[in-house]
Formats: C-alpha cells, structure tokens, sequence
C-alpha cells in the first residue's frame, strides 16, 4: 500500500467516522474504553422494539422463556472448551479476598501506581462467552420427547477492543435455541435462518447469508475453522453498518451438532446424545444497522419499518 | 446457643427456605453457584411491569435515559474510592493476552487441574458496582443551569455468595440520579424517598424507611458508616422477603453530598462542585418481595396490584 493510499484510507475510514457520528448524534456514550459504551434512550428504545418484534415472530413455537445474567459458573465455563478454543476472548472475574492488613497494601498499590491486580484471587465465576452457555448446565439429563425450544437473551462478553461500533467487548445476543435430536436441531437452525433473513428485510435491512466460522485461536484453531466451514455449521447474516465494503455480522445461525449434548450431558427421549443449533441476533448490532440504514431519528424512519417495530 | 436452638434455627432457616420454593417453582434456575441465578419468563416479566411502573412515575422530571452495559472503565474505577471501601465486593476482569505456545501451556495447566489464572492479564474493565458509576464520568465538566436528571438501568456485581435468594451476585439497579446543587441534590433525594415508598406501597409491599450505611470494608470502614448514618446520607426502603423478621433494602435514596462532583470535576452552571443524589430500586429484590407478598402467580395477585402492573 503506498503513502497515499494510507492516507486516503485513514481520511475515510468508515468506524471512526460511523463511531463519531453516533457520538455526536449522543445514541453512543463513551466510556474512555474501546468498544464500551453507554446507550441513550433512543438506541435502548430500538433495541426494545426489535426484541418485541423478536418475541412476536417466535410465540408459535411456544418457546420458555429464560433470562440468564452477565455471568457464569467458572465450573460451566471450564465444562465447555471456551478456554481451548477463544482464550483471548476470556473474562475471567477476580476479586478481592484478604483482610484489613491486606486490603491496606492493596491500597497502598493503587495510590503508588503499582500493579494490585495481583493481589485479587479469581471467583466462581467468569463473563458469558455466548448467550446458550448458561442454559446447556440446566438442561443436563433427559429432554422430553419433543425436545425443548427455548428463548434467551444475555449480555455476552468478547475481549476484543475495537474502534468499530459494531464490535463492543459487551452486548446483548438474543437467542431461539433447540435441543433435540439431529433433524430437530437441524430443521431449527435452517428455519430460523430463512426466518431472520425475512425479519431483517422486513425492517428494511439489506442482509445476505454466509458460510461463516467462529474465530477460533492460533494455527490449531484453523483446523476447528475448516471443519466448521466444510460441515456449514455456521452461517451468518451480513449487513453494512460501518463499512459499506466489509459487512458485519448481526445475526448468525448455528448447528452446535452434539458439541454441548455431550459436554453437558444432554440426552434425547430415545437415550441418543441431544443436538443443539440455535439464531442469535447480535441486538446492539441491529439498531447500529438500522441506525445506518434508515438514520439517526427513528420517527422518520420508513412508515413500513415503523409498524413492524411499533415505533 | 443451645444445640437444640440451633436444630430449629437450621430447620426453620427462611432464606433456604424460600430459595428452595422458588428454584422449585421455576422462578429462579439455580447456576450451581451461590447468588447467581437464572430468571424465568414469569420473574423477567414482572422486572419488565415494574420498570414501565417506574418510568411512568418519573416521567414529569422528564429524565434523560441512559443504559450503561454491566462493565466500567478500570480507569473510571480508579477515580473512585470503591477499591478502598469495598475490597471485598469487587468484580475486576481478566483475560488471556499470550501467543500460541502460552495458549497451549493455559489448556494444559487446565487439563491438569493446576491454576491456569495466574496466566491471565487485567483488561482495562471492571464490573460496575453500583448503576450510577459510569454515569459520573460522562458529567465532567459544567452542568446546566437546573443540574441534571437521569434514568439508569445496569447491572452490578457484588462479590458477596449468599444462600440468602435476595443477596445476588449480580442483578439489576433502576436508578433517577440527579446532578446539581446541595438543595437540588438533597430535595430530589428527599423527594424519591417519599415517591418510593408510594409507589413500593400501592403494589402492596410493607416496606418501611430506615436509616442505613453502605458496607464499608474493615475497621477503617467504621468511621465512614458512623459518619454516613450521623449525617442521614442513606436511606433504605426495607420489606420481608425471605425472612419476615430481618428485613430486606429493596430500594435506597442516597446523598452522597460532593463526592463524586469532586472525584470527577462535576460543576454547577456557579462553578461549584455538583451534589448528586439518587434513588436506586433493586428489581430482582422488588420482584422476590412482590412473589413473597403475593405469591408466584401474578395472575392470581391483587386486582390493584394488577392494575399498577398491568398485568
């Protein structure tokens, strides 16, 4: 790439721009860090409207409802192979469990400049990797004969600090998972991913469908990469939000095959190990692909695009 | 305490109790961790009334909303005095920074059952520890002339496992904060005690107002406890949830007079250091103390009750 061409790209390079727009138009707060911010109560009001939307295109399939928070058992976490797989990505939380002598030396650190995290001991507990984890743990045993379908959404973290809006270390994934045997977790991923290819049009959302892999770590990782691609376990569903040229992933479509049924020991009526495949819709990235598509002031958006989300 | 004292004690202990009557009515899904839970539909649904609830309550302070995701800047953490009041309550984030080799190593020690941890490096976020928390530093700066008032909603982390279902390691704050003056500050605390006990009263909650503190860490910590409660900065809104004898917070209104107008260069439009107050409501705390009171089906609560909900 010569000078000029560096130049020009950093004169339009499309996060920064998109990201200082939002900023400005105050539907993002920043908080001082890449990739986390505050929402105002426009963004959180999209956000709302394409859940209920959400909620409204899946009561058919009578899914339950379940609302895990932000954390998960660090023993669920080490029962998956997160940490083999996406160690980079890790929140592991720690915290503080000494005594007053220790918590003066603690303090003592921080007023010094000198690195106190050392002093802190890890908890149960570690940040949602993906909005499914939580649920697998509670379903260990025998599913009923239908299987079950159920609806999550979470706030899923990703150590991954960007200038992209669209890539935030936190965000809501809202989710239809399945448990079942093979054709039922299938027939569910396939469903739904003709399913959210219709809602995202519907509002207005020019997305297209992809054959896509999880970013899994180092050269080990590339195997687990072309497995996934040659199986089409994952696709996704890419729209513009920040660049017109790369598009971003707002929605993806997953067959987990018998991964989590047999990490979790999850078993069908029938006593075969359970299939599990699941939509997750990325929800800040929604309302930043609408945000871009339709502009910064939701009552001027298309009167088509307003009825379906209530606005 | 005699042996037989302590049988009963066991034998009657409200808090297993009542947690094992809502794990067993589907309300909360245990995690295998203490103070960590799933939600169902039914617990998430009355969370969703309750907050409509509030926002129709604090609508004539036309508040500006905004909605901070569960992690806060390390640095924004830092300007406060949390590491030095609440040690023990904190939630500090981890991750893995390391090459290919280092990753391997990782998995090994965690085949191995050894600790893989020490491994980890601190990212630049923390758990937030209480909703206001990321707000302030979006202040700095000169507020206009009549101060400020928003609407939070974020979940906090407090490292503290309890068998107790209302002591949750995580769980949501709804919160009307106010920026301004000493007397903007002290009316609006004043004002949103009065208002929440109100409104915790016509969905038929018993609570009662007593003076508190926060949980300030050590012998240190008495001085600021008795200096909290002599100067009335902290109230809570107290009512039965799992015991009917020692009494739960299910909301607090709080003056904390300039110290984070001063931590984080917060001015009135004079040029004084800003006062902030704020009422915060604990929702996964009001939704177990309306199941308490009422029962686990809404749809059999208090016509009344119902009708404030709409439910």
């Amino acid at each position: 790439m010569s000078a000029a061409e560096v130049v020009t790209q950093q004169a339009v390079n499309p996060y920064d721009a998109y990201r200082t727009a939002l900023i400005e138009a105050g539907l993002l707060i920043p908080s001082g860090v890449r990739g986390l911010y505050g929402l105002s109560g426009v963004f959180e009001g999209i956000i709302e409207r394409f859940e209920r939307f959400v909620t409204r295109m899946g009561v058919h399939a009578r899914p339950e409802v379940m609302r895990f928070p932000p954390l998960l058992s660090r023993k669920t976490y080490l029962e998956t192979e997160h940490l083999e797989a996406f160690p980079n990505l890790m929140g592991s939380i720690h915290t503080f469990l000494g005594d007053e002598r220790q918590a003066i030396e603690l303090a003592n650190k921080k007023t010094a400049g000198q690195d106190w995290t050392k002093d802190l001991a890890p908890t149960d507990v570690m940040l949602v990797p993906a909005a499914c984890y939580p649920l697998f743990p509670t379903a260990t045993g025998t599913l009923p004969p239908d299987g079950r379908t159920i609806d999550l959404r979470t706030f899923v973290f990703r150590h991954e600090p960007s200038d992209d809006p669209a890539r935030m270390q936190i965000f809501r994934q809202r989710e239809y998972v399945r448990l079942g045997t093979p054709d039922e977790a299938l027939t569910h991923r396939n469903y739904w991913l003709l399913r959210g290819e219709e809602m995202l049009h519907a509002v207005g959302l020019d997305v297209k469908r992809v054959v896509a892999n999880d970013p899994f770590f180092g050269r080990g990782g590339r195997v687990m990469v072309a497995t996934q691609r040659e199986q089409t376990l994952k696709y996704e569903l890419v729209a513009p939000v920040a660049s017109e040229e790369k598009l971003t992933a707002i929605s993806s479509c997953n067959y987990h095959v018998d991964h989590f049924g047999r990490a979790f020991g999850i078993k069908t009526a029938d006593g075969e190990v359970a299939h599990t495949a699941c939509i997750g819709l990325g929800l800040e990235r929604i309302a930043l692909a609408l945000f871009k598509k339709h502009g910064f002031e939701p009552r001027r958006w298309p009167a088509r695009v307003r009825d379906i989300l209530e606005l």
